[in-house]
């Protein structure tokens, strides 16, 4: 198997896994099945699209190769028709999640640094690849953003985003620095889903008079 | 009247049925002046400016053609101002609000078609070409996008831009089959309506112990 | 001081005001840090990433200078820790939210008529490019958009927007024309604050039998 091969299934996992996402919580909100794979849909290929479109690469490869829409479409179909087996999997899709986390966040850093977006701006590109799926379900379905939440998710991202930024700048972008960035993004988020760690609150203070 | 005279009247046409469309949602919720036309602007122009952000045809044909967005404000504000007697209307909006449909999704696939995007992706951008608009509109007054409601909506669109990849696929997006693409997509909504056609939705399970 | 560092500084101005109305309304929600700087970021920055996206001007500016980011980020922190005091500046904030509402209005005019971008689609990217971040912000937050609401905000930029075609058509785009424009807009939105103005509302009638 050659890089290329590799990195293309890496890819359509992370794909796979975030269309799951996406088509469960459409489960939950009792969509329809076009409904279902389109939440999915949105879920898997809409961080993406948002950041092919911001360095220019159009078409969007979601729309480009077909392999990626046909993954998600299966992947959100299968889910609405398994949902009832696909429920007791739950721990092993947030582990999934994870993930495909790390992976879009070290892919999209990767391709905004190949498009020569500087390097704080192809670090937010990354982040937003790997959130941008997550933001999309979660306005479509009604509910707070997750990145919105109490919870460590972008901030994964983006500490794995800037560590793709500094090996790519001191010449280190290969494979195995690149999967440790992704593992690295992966672990935070378990770690800190299992711990509750979470981003610190405001202060809340008694109300002024008058305010 | 020539062929693109033609396209270009029914393309005007399709702009102000999503445009009375969105308008009188926006009624609905008692939004004040601008905020109706904006709201038709959106419901009008959203799906356009998305397909032409995505294959590259910018600026997106909504801000480099003032017909349309004159179209759209000028139908939008006509519905603020007559809306009683338009409420009677209700029926003609959706028949032509299916009419709008099967156009958005013959005119989105074949400028995707056009710009080289491959068939799959041509699709899902004439799907969203004729479904955008609406998506923009619900989001925009809080409503669950009627896509994601248990009705036949971008499915029939869905089903209309693979009838024109194929057409064109085999030669034939000519004039007279892509009127045949866009009528079935309006028969197939209409049809839908009336029967109330939906959809598969979530078998409902028993709870799970622990679930 | 040259005009350029006079107008990167007036922009990053405006970055930091909205950015600060982002984060105010992050706080408001008891979002955590990160949620507040995000909400700030795209309340800072959406508007202008919508308008480099549809004038083709990739990657947007947002990504390409980091002064843009940082700018963001560090307002929007602030916020996060010095709210109860920020709290009391609410006076100033609405000035300041005024004053960047007619820097971008004039911006994102220029730039898309810069572009090549016609008149009529000038003026509605320079309109989207002011009023762009606060509906992010406001969808973020699951708020009414500010620019739905009954108050004179979009039509403000939209006149100065007008403004600033016209001058260019003239010829009379120059630093003094175009700080009137932007003054123009500042008046309006603070004097329509001051004295309650709203557009027209629908006017209220009796429901119909059977509607």
């Amino acid at each position: 198997m050659t890089t290329s091969t590799a990195l293309l299934l890496a890819d359509l996992t992370g794909v796979a896994v975030f269309a799951a996402s996406g088509a469960s919580a459409a489960v939950a909100k009792r969509l329809d099945l076009f409904g279902v794979v389109f939440v999915g849909f949105v879920a898997a290929l809409g961080g993406g699209i948002v950041r092919d479109l911001v360095i220019d690469e159009v078409p969007p490869l979601a729309f480009a190769d077909w392999r990626y829409a046909v993954t998600a479409a299966v992947t959100a179909a299968a889910v609405f028709w398994l949902h009832p087996q696909f429920a007791r999997l739950r721990t092993t899709v947030l582990v999934l999640d994870a993930a495909g986390l790390g992976l879009f966040t070290v892919t999209g850093t990767l391709k905004a640094l190949d498009a020569q977006v500087p390097a704080v701006g192809a670090c937010l590109i990354g982040m937003l690849t790997a959130i941008g799926g997550g933001l999309g379900r979660d306005l479509l379905t009604a509910e707070i953003p997750i990145v919105l939440r109490r919870e460590i998710y972008a901030v994964a991202a983006l500490a794995g985003s800037v560590a793709v930024a500094v090996l790519d700048a001191y010449g280190h972008a290969n494979a195995a620095w690149l999967t440790v960035a992704a593992a690295f993004v992966f672990a935070v988020r378990l770690v800190s889903l299992r711990r509750r760690w979470s981003a610190p609150v405001p202060a809340l203070h008694p109300p002024h008079p008058g305010g």
